[in-house]
């Protein structure tokens, strides 16, 4: 019943070493615990997120690609609270010792670590069916968390980046494997965007000071913006053509690419309340950032989520799920 | 690709609800993270531990044992650097919706939660194979955690509680399964040191400032020593008849018994280094405590462990491992 000894430990070790260390770690991997140091005057902010095989990612999907999605998955929340990460640790749970997998698992989830410097600060590697379980930290000044609360009527909804391109993704590999199609070249976008979602950290530190409300968009743009309307207590409007489409959505039936941003879900883009009078100063942030920042609707007093179209009619919602794709 | 809804996402909260509050909380479960106020002066430690189906606990172990065992598992580091618990994440891998499973589950880590005040401040529940990975994050003076380096030679080995119990009780449940007997009534004491380990936190506070060296034994007292020596560059020699044998082995063969406390594993009691000159504060301690502290040998500057017998005759040690069990 305990843990057979695992030639992975020192993967995982040398995957570790070296990524333990960064501002505030008092001491890295090798005790029972990693001491942190906080910043006087800082909050953490803390958050779990699991990926398991054949639920979130294909048993055979590169291991680089996983590696990277299940830190990029938990960091996201981070940016989400506009928290900097202070460090992650990795729960692997692995059906068996294959180092070439293992090998690329790491080069994926450090090449990540190392560009949003996210030290990789502990961990615990088990013998069992193939899971990932990160659990990162973050700090950021106490006081300046950005919440799901807080919206009110009149503030704009905004969200970052484009959106459906990790469901376009998703279809378009779910199609090869239906249809046993080559596997395409390692860098093909249409995969890499739900490969390898970009948590923007940067954008939820930028927003730290200016609104008090942002979620990530995980769920799908529809579930997540409810979530923010539930907890601040309003609702939302949305205008459907102003919804940021991602490119890889240019030749769909214009039904399914509004369905897909509106619930694809797995893009971590940013959504947050704008107030509508610094409605100008969008455009200099998303240049600063150089992420497109779009407008695509405002929160209201009445409850509920509504999406109108060009005649600002609304549009029926078949759900916030999956489901209605299949009908489209 | 993505996850079902889950009924078990309102068992869960109802699960946390109410317990993720404390000192040092500022928001709890709800939000894209939770968000901690450290308190100044203060170090946080940090761990993570994962309990796989088949491989930590059996498939149809009472859940509400393997709730309590997986807290009590991440807790235990927590207690080996002298740390006090701020909370606890629960990231929950399922296979199916099963309130009455997850309901006893709920019970049994909420109440060892309550008991020793770990606010449960964050989770993720996901659809797969069962697995329960849990983070803690504790918090301890700057500077006073107990690490596995800084035993010197000269240093008492001494370890709390007594060893063995929880192999003894692992023996017994696969037996029973092998024979097909019934299983015990729900509070055996048997099972229970298996099934129900218990964190020593208020220890490893205490053991704060008067040492600097602790452990948890998890891996078995010879494996967890073995650590101690190496991260502190030096070894150690035990009394074989001063280790302290679990009453659940007093019925087993002198040599099966000894094993069972070298190696057995999975007891989560302190392993510490104490200054000999300091020798006679230990008996007040462990009665303020009501612990046994027992030293079972000291530091060395020789490496290795050796383990002596009442001639004090070196007692050939097969190993670290479940394996030599098998021989006897």
């Amino acid at each position: 019943m305990a843990d057979a000894p695992l030639s992975e430990f020192d993967l995982i070790a040398r995957f570790f070493t070296g990524r333990d260390r960064g501002p505030g770690i008092v001491l890295g991997v090798g005790d029972d615990c990693t001491l942190l140091s906080p910043r006087r005057g800082q909050e953490l902010a803390v958050s779990v997120d699991t990926m398991v095989c054949g639920t979130h990612f294909f048993p055979d999907q590169p291991a680089a690609a996983i590696g990277h999605k299940a830190l990029a998955a938990a960091v996201s929340d981070l940016a989400a609270m506009g928290a900097e990460p202070l460090g992650a640790l990795l729960a692997l749970t692995l059906p068996k010792a294959d180092e070439a997998w293992l090998a690329a698992f790491a080069q994926g989830m450090g090449a990540l670590a190392d560009r949003l410097r996210v030290p990789l600060i502990g961990g615990d590697t088990t013998r069992g069916p193939l899971a990932i379980s990160v659990t990162v930290i973050g700090h950021l000044p106490a006081g300046a968390a950005l919440r799901r609360s807080g919206a009110e009527p009149g503030n704009l909804v905004v969200v970052s980046g484009s959106l459906g391109g990790a469901f376009a993704g998703l279809q378009a590999e779910q199609q090869r494997r239906e249809t046993g199609g080559e596997p395409p070249e390692a860098e093909d976008p249409l995969r890499e965007r739900f490969f390898r979602p970009e948590p923007r950290i940067a954008l939820g530190k930028a927003l730290r000071g200016r609104t008090r409300t942002a979620i990530d968009i995980s769920d799908g743009l529809l579930a997540d913006l409810g979530h923010v309307c539930d907890a601040s207590d309003c609702g939302a409007t949305l205008q459907a053509d102003s919804i940021p489409r991602d490119p890889l959505l240019a030749e769909w039936p214009a039904g399914s690419a509004l369905a897909a941003a509106l619930s694809g879900g797995d893009d971590y883009e940013l959504l947050f309340a704008w107030p509508a009078r610094q409605r100008g100063e969008l455009r200099p942030l998303a240049s600063a950032l150089q992420l497109p920042l779009t407008v695509i609707g405002e929160f209201t007093r009445e409850p509920g989520v509504r999406v109108l179209d060009e005649a600002g009619q609304p549009i029926a919602l078949a759900g916030q799920g999956f489901d209605h794709f299949r009908a489209d």
